[in-house]
């Protein structure tokens, strides 16, 4: 199977490397094309412009860093809208708001050309490995052609629906995340201030049935107070925000995902923004509050 | 290795049994001394009240059904506390409040006997199995004394400090239980209102950081609205209560775990408090709300 | 001092009415002409257009329904920009959103004239005393030019600063006032499970410190389940959203006032979007939980 | 109509004051007996102690300042028990908790008497006034019998019904206070955040539906970071928790109130709770997070 794959940033060298030793015939192109050459030493074609890998393959994977790239790929000279046409599918794997996925999803159909959203679930590790968790969200022909693709890049693909439910998927996933995050904060300072080993807790936690990967990664590193940030704490309060909007368009009250989100605003008040989201239990900690004695 | 056991409910009637697979020698007691018969088939000797028990082994454990049997085996007559002194242990792993523990500490250490709370988690499948979680707090050489026993019946097996502790590592755990069942009810109820399909958020949450055994125990059941009380809802509802006032007094604010709390309350007041825990999945769907049309 | 005056429903007529009885000369315009002839009884010339009132006077008035006419009414043929200009000024009293609000003062001000926001506290009664409480913001000087009319119609005004800060004023005082509605619906509720007669609640905090006219007025209402709407909970509800939106992007975490939005989310997806906002009493009584002893 | 009075501190002394000046023969009795002179100025009789005051008098009023001085009034020598009986009235005016209210009821009543607890609402200005609120609750002839008194006392009495009511009244009107005071606390941040003068909002507020004495009078002291105290936070907290479990144990779920009750809680973590109960305003503000701008 014949692929172009446009973006080689951490994930999409990742993903496209993948593709190769699996046996796909690989068209990559990168802004930067020096970042094509390790590709083509593993085998990969290097296309000239997005246009061109278009016109080369009839299936084009996209993986790019944010919104604004991800619409210049497509619409700005030489994208992919000069020779999507009928016959040809466009999947992009970035993770983009619903307003840029279907803004490229009409462009991309108005050309007579198949469009599927596929944001995934899963960082470096995970794609590297082929172990992502694919979410996508479109034109389901063009989504069942995909699956040699999405078999070799993730443990598992699904196919939503319509265009936004890709999108959706992910807020709902982590807007749950975002509150699991809150309990174990809550628990470890509970734990702490009543005279038990928060690293017991931990332990504890782990033997039973609400034992999960995240509480297991993140617990140890919160009680060391180091937040290097793997998912930025803006971008996980971002994430619960326009879960709750989700939630005021549809009438769902979410009381708990609301305290939780205050929390994480909380924290992005104190300056914590930038860190990984686990820093949200600084603000349980009562972050700051050292000199408070004297108020 | 002699012990002997107090109460063969569920849970006390797997444990004996472990024991005496694992080579231990067991004295068994049971109120209903009917239940004593298929432990004798295994090789169990009967004792004939809590008393003579102690009085033969160094090492008596309990697991009663309620704090009032627990008073009861140790207060009443031919009780625990007739026998107990001296070089003898009492390990009380039955689920009780920290007064009723702290009340059974001080009488038998008077006596000059040593006392071990050691609440479990797990139900009955992992009682049968030995892969109970054992929460114990007090006297340390008793604990140490223990281990061969806990080692068969727990998978694991904690030392938590003094009385009291086993009891409240309990709450801090079931807090954050509760939290997170709120948690998935609102990412349910969110997906299903937003389009999506909860059973997918399911099998997307399962394949991602956040997947837990509960999650995929109590995800299907929720959503046929099945609720066979394997935890009752009242009583997660009391263990949070109970892990809420423990904040109060050592003034931790815990905003998630309070929303929480309401919603469980409101559970209650909706006649869900008998039913699984996961009921409260029918607050945030608005149970009830069918006619509410008109108001 | 003379003014035109563009909108003439509930509030525009009767504020009208008041500036004519204190001796204003006032130039009136409707949608429908019809209504115009009430105002000319008691001495109001008629305009033909917006166009020509904003021609004819310095300072034009206007309160519309909704952004919809606010946005009509300026940039429609016979509009108000046709004749704005250097030395004239508008004042749009309207309720309206901050983009609606800011895209009539950048084109009034491209013409050359001065722009006010002022939208107002309070409804009709108010209105027809003069008692209303103006939030205005915008160009200074028209705001110290119209103080003789805001004298009029008003108990007081305010000047606020920048184009926006009128309605961002609205939506705080209105966050607060949702909260507190949930205030009282929780204490009433309360007060009604443990024995005590909620009525008499309502009589003593009418007599101390947190005594104020919203519980005087909505209270006894509420207890009959009447919920005639003056201010309906969709855009309570709504205003709530936007004061948590503004909070967002200042970082201010408002746990409090999240609850309270959740609340009448509830109440929405109850079906009491239409009612009074007062209504959100039947979420926190349990609305539609008749039958939920059997979940 | 004579009435003993027990108790001169401040609430005390304004009260017996009233009475006398009103034409009351009051018997005064007060644990520093000097404190009695001035009443005797003022035409007071003065007892030897509790009992010898009960037995002259009918009718018996005590203002103290906690429970274990209510309880030492009456069960100590030469308390109010060894004279009370048939034909004599107690009526404890002291702010006292439910279960010290019962068991001075269960003693008074075992005697013979008549027993009534009739906490007010109101300090040392409206004592002086004659401007409490009584909430009264226990024995109804009693409650008729001092209608005289109260009239003088108080702009308004309540008789709530049986004992426990009165206390329950007011944990109930204080747990709306306190949301209330968050409420505001959080209005003002907004306001501060977005831009808003906070003082112009409180003028905003007063000019209002929700204008009330609290906003007014502790509004701008909260502006000044002043929290000298006139209700210790802690104190508020307390309310808070107890009206939270008078909820839980009739199933009334107060998800705002929870919120309200977290905050003063983290109020108390951060060193606030000597300080007045608007100091939860310092949270909302994110107290001690001075440091914070640098992770």
């Amino acid at each position: 199977m014949e692929v172009g794959f446009l973006g080689l940033g951490i994930m999409g060298k990742a993903m496209a490397t993948n593709l190769l030793r699996h046996g796909f015939r690989v068209t990559v192109w990168n802004r930067t094309l020096a970042k094509c050459q390790e590709l083509a030493a593993l085998g990969a074609t290097v296309g000239e412009t997005p246009a061109s890998v278009v016109s080369k393959c009839r299936y084009t994977i996209a993986m790019l860093s944010d919104p604004s790239a991800a619409l210049s790929v497509v619409f700005d000279k030489d994208g992919v809208l000069e020779q999507i046409g009928s016959g040809k599918g466009y999947v992009d794997m970035s993770t983009v708001d619903a307003a840029t996925s279907t803004k490229i999803s009409e462009a991309v159909k108005q050309k007579g050309g198949a469009f599927l959203e596929a944001p995934v679930s899963g960082s470096k590790k995970p794609a590297e490995d082929g172990q992502l968790v694919i979410l996508a969200a479109g034109n389901k022909p063009l989504y069942d052609g995909m699956i040699p693709a999405f078999d070799v890049l993730g443990k598992k693909s699904f196919f939503l629906g319509e265009i936004g439910n890709g999108a959706k998927m992910k807020l709902v996933v982590n807007m749950v995340m975002g509150s699991m995050m809150n309990s174990l904060s809550e628990g470890l300072c509970l734990a702490d201030k009543s005279g038990l080993s928060p690293q017991t807790l931990l332990d504890v936690l782990d033997l039973g049935a609400i034992a999960n990967p995240m509480f297991k990664l993140k617990g140890p590193t919160m009680l060391q107070g180091s937040y290097s940030p793997a998912f930025p704490l803006k971008h996980q309060q971002k994430d619960m925000r326009l879960a709750l909007a989700l939630g005021d368009e549809n009438a769902v009250a979410m009381p708990v995902s609301a305290a939780a989100n205050e929390a994480f605003k909380k924290a992005r008040s104190l300056g914590l923004g930038d860190q990984d989201f686990s820093a949200v239990y600084e603000v349980v900690k009562g972050a700051g509050g050292s000199g408070s004695g004297q108020p």
